[in-house]
């Protein structure tokens, strides 16, 4: 089914995954994922997958994404310690941005503030919200 | 200052708005913008903005988008009346995302559902989450 005729269905209704994952706009072979607490509804950062990250991250429940600057897997938390595991996955309606509901172990960001988005528009200026955790 | 200094900045320090907005990630002439409603947290959609809407948005407080497939500036509800207002703009750690917080008039998604969102991976299978409003 495509994303087209399963906007036209009504809530309760399902459709095998592998279909779906297989019509994702894999284009330019990225899709957008924007990852937010299961707790709080904080969204902390925004990466890329490719394919094999997002089979990854179903298969383990533990969240991989693709490095654009390292070109390859990154397997989040891989090096800091901060993983994020999976709560629950949404697609958006035209199958080409992905939201992953996280827990998130320690700060998410590299800078090692909670959230990637420590900077906050006020007025003319802009304003440093956060300072790293521990 | 670069997003790379300021990263080094403590809560509190602020910059000015226009140089930080020089510095965002225009290598491609748009950036991702994530819109959040201001109240509930919940993610409603994803959509770009090239210079020119994020000007517009900043200056009115109505969230404008870029359209890829338009190829124009598309003023979110212009057609529909579900506009956005812009409650908050947050910039990520390496000026490559936006998070628009927004009052959100009406549904968010084209389908006329509250999120673009609505569909939920369940095991093996993608479950519709909502129905359109209205």
């Amino acid at each position: 089914m495509t994303f087209d005729e399963l906007e036209k269905q009504s809530a309760g209704h399902s459709v095998a995954l592998a279909d779906l994952l297989a019509r994702l706009d894999w284009t330019e072979g990225l899709i957008p994922a924007i990852a937010q607490r299961a707790d709080s509804g904080e969204v902390v950062m925004f990466a890329w997958m490719n394919r094999a990250a997002l089979d990854e991250t179903l298969a383990t429940g533990r969240v991989c994404y693709y490095s654009r600057s390292k070109k390859r897997l990154w397997r989040k938390g891989e090096e800091s310690g901060h993983v994020q595991h999976l709560v629950e996955m949404r697609i958006d309606c035209d199958g080409d941005v992905l939201l992953l509901k996280v827990e998130q172990t320690g700060p998410a960001c590299h800078t090692n503030r909670r959230s990637c988005f420590y900077l906050r528009v006020d007025g003319d200026t802009v304003v440093v919200t956060d300072d790293p955790v521990g």
